[in-house]
């Protein structure tokens, strides 16, 4: 066990986030969830590449704003670290990033339809949702979000909101705090989800503006969002609980695997 | 153990009927499910603040018709306990109550589409499923039904009926028994998925008054609930029970974690 | 252990047939699978009055063709029996029975649309899925198919064919044996689902009469049914096997509970 | 445990590969996946005829490119081996080969809708996805691919893409290498899903050629597959686990029970 600093701590909630929301089907085998860093506001923290449904707390590196690993690494990292390099640089009211792909999003990415709070739990998307289109400026391109420049033009099409769209590609989305990020990810992927089936049905009538800003502050309120935080925390306990138990048998141990992936 | 009193089995039954709701689909970290008093008529029964699925027979409390808790507490309650508490008010034939956001139901709330029995099990829902709007007597809210006022006003649409759908909110349903709440609740929402998913193919044809009537009653008799919540209660200790198996051998004392959240 | 007669070994095969279907997703807390007994095809095998996914060989009963115990009972049986007795009657080919409500061939069902095989699998379902609307002789009903003469009026329907639709009801699959059955039913669900989806794509282009006739052919063999059924079986331990094995580990004795039911 | 040689290591690789991709949704009782011999290009690996999700390496036997099995053997074998057979005749580049009827890829199969490319990682379909048609050259069938000739029709109308649809039947898809092939089957089944939803939404707009060509080799290099690969793989293990270890308790030997089925 390593010694519970702020570090610490802040790298064990980040790996939890990562695999609850991946847990609540926001992230599959791609797609990343990083926080700034507790103690220094020019770094944020983010794992090494792999499924967010598999990092642990060791797997999370330190980065610069300029999404350069801290200490010099050779292990693989994610393609796409600008994405939250730029927004943490640009926002600074921001301390926690989710690029994700969820399958409830990703129509409206197709589409480009716009994504509108449809009852008081999606209104954590906030106001708007922008769309960011790499065409744009970059004509065609992988579609990842690879260079600085990308990531500043992503930054900017957030602009001061809290998730943006990516045209055919996915979402961003950003939060105060890690809790806040994660409530967020995973209520604006329940509202996709909702308003698309609300289409089949006929008229969609959306929050008024002011409904949203009231319904969004009430819902991002800390006491909201801890009852969130524990219901995913003991669905994913649920989840890892016998897998964990069977590995714990097998490898005494405490061993980094990770270490071989060099 | 407690004692097995009436109180305390009411409480065991109303935790367990929070939780095999929740893992049916119909609630998730939101929505909450309450009891009237088995012996005082002037109460209900309700958790503290926490999602249904976790909710434990030690955490459920007692509250006023005025739905102040009996007991002064310091932790967190519910914000939207009027709504039971109004009905409880309103409807002395109801003894349990369930408010949830099921994802099959909401797509009306959004469109303002009638929901209609197009099954005999759907039928569970009543004559009639009447719509309430928190903009037609509020205006712009949080949407969340926290003030006495906002709770009277759902409880007189609901009238006499068994379901109210709370437009771009979601659905409060209302029982004679906690065993024929949750009926309705879990076959209500699977109505809505049916209906919606008949729309895709064409014309819907739903029950006649008449058939809805008759298929309610006979859905409703005792052996039919039975039988269903014997279903949902084997489903349930499948899912939780090697979770609650490994949670035992972790902790032997019968210390309530609960209490450290307040 | 009972004694592993032809009987006995009939009343596993039934129980085990009930929980795999359940676990597809064709069955709920409803719905019911019987088998034409062995030995005297003037008999047949059902469950009392539970869920599917509960049924255990102990749990099947004896029934005449006219749908009464063949031992008097005061436990509770399925109100539905006459769908079973009925179809037997009138068709000698038949030897297993599955009435269903399965969240994909209910739309179908209120819609009144016309169920085809666009799949190869799919072809299970014969040539022709008729309809049949308790309105027709009936009028307003409970839509409960409980009075001999309304299974008889189902029996006619199904006609020469292998499936039944009911209208705003379910259906009724028949089977030569247990095992074409169950491939029948889940792959007709199936089917239902895809058949659903394509509407939304656009134009569906099913199976010709003959295809759909040497496909039917192809899959219903002993071979590939045994495949499936192998699967299923796989499966079903798979989400059984930790739920038996803590159950047995907390009655060491072979006291049926369900006598406790009766 | 066999020796560790290429081959066996080979037929390990392979079975888990059956058992992934079954477990990520794209196959179920029915389907394939085979790899081409690691040393002899004029074989190809396949199992004896049982649902891909319960293949172990030891069901796996050699077959030539005819789709004759190496050994004779009187074990059942799946009917469409020249599906496999001759598409590794036809192509030298291709290494492993999924043939599969996902569900969200059969609605394209029974409308004839085009399947495109409509985010980043479903441009591992390549730059088209083609239609093949039994009916075109061989009339009114079963569906099922069991000729050589029906075969040969395959792999022509494959020509050199990727994935072929099939009419009413389901998709075959090819991959340089097993990991390739796993990526590609289970990225074109997501696509297809998405694609579908979009659709209900109103526009879709998929990629350009460019977008699709570049975000197709991006996606498909040896990192980002070793990624999804993990994730895939760690996901079968948590599902596996708990079975296997009550397997292994019951059936201490190490006979094969496969061997009773022949």
């Amino acid at each position: 066990m390593p010694v519970p600093t702020i570090l610490n701590q802040a790298r064990e909630q980040l790996a939890r986030a990562n695999r609850m929301i991946a847990h609540e089907g926001v992230l599959d085998a791609f797609g990343h969830v990083t926080l700034r860093h507790p103690t220094d506001p020019g770094r944020y923290l983010m794992s090494y590449s792999r499924a967010p449904e598999l990092v642990q707390a060791e797997d999370i590196l330190e980065f610069t704003l300029d999404s350069k690993p801290v200490k010099p690494t050779d292990i693989r990292l994610y393609g796409e670290r600008v994405i939250h390099g730029e927004i943490y640089k640009a926002r600074p009211d921001v301390n926690a990033v989710c690029h994700h792909h969820a399958p409830s999003i990703l129509p409206f990415c197709i589409s480009g339809t716009e994504l509108k709070p449809v009852y008081h739990l999606g209104a954590a998307l906030g106001a708007k949702a922008p769309f960011w289109d790499s065409r744009d400026e970059f004509g065609d391109t992988t579609l990842i979000v690879a260079k600085p420049e990308e990531g500043a033009s992503l930054a900017r099409a957030l602009d001061q909101h809290w998730i943006v769209l990516m045209r055919r590609h996915g979402a961003t989305v950003a939060g105060k705090t890690l809790e806040e990020l994660m409530f967020r990810a995973i209520y604006t992927a329940r509202n996709a989800a909702l308003q698309s089936q609300a289409y089949t049905l006929g008229h969609v009538s959306p929050l008024t503006a002011t409904e949203a800003e009231l319904a969004g502050e009430y819902n991002l309120r800390p006491g909201v969002i801890a009852r969130a935080w524990e219901y995913w925390t003991v669905r994913l306990d649920k989840a890892e609980g016998s897998y964990r138990a069977r590995k714990a048998k097998k490898k005494p141990s405490g061993k980094r695997k990770t270490k071989a992936r060099r």
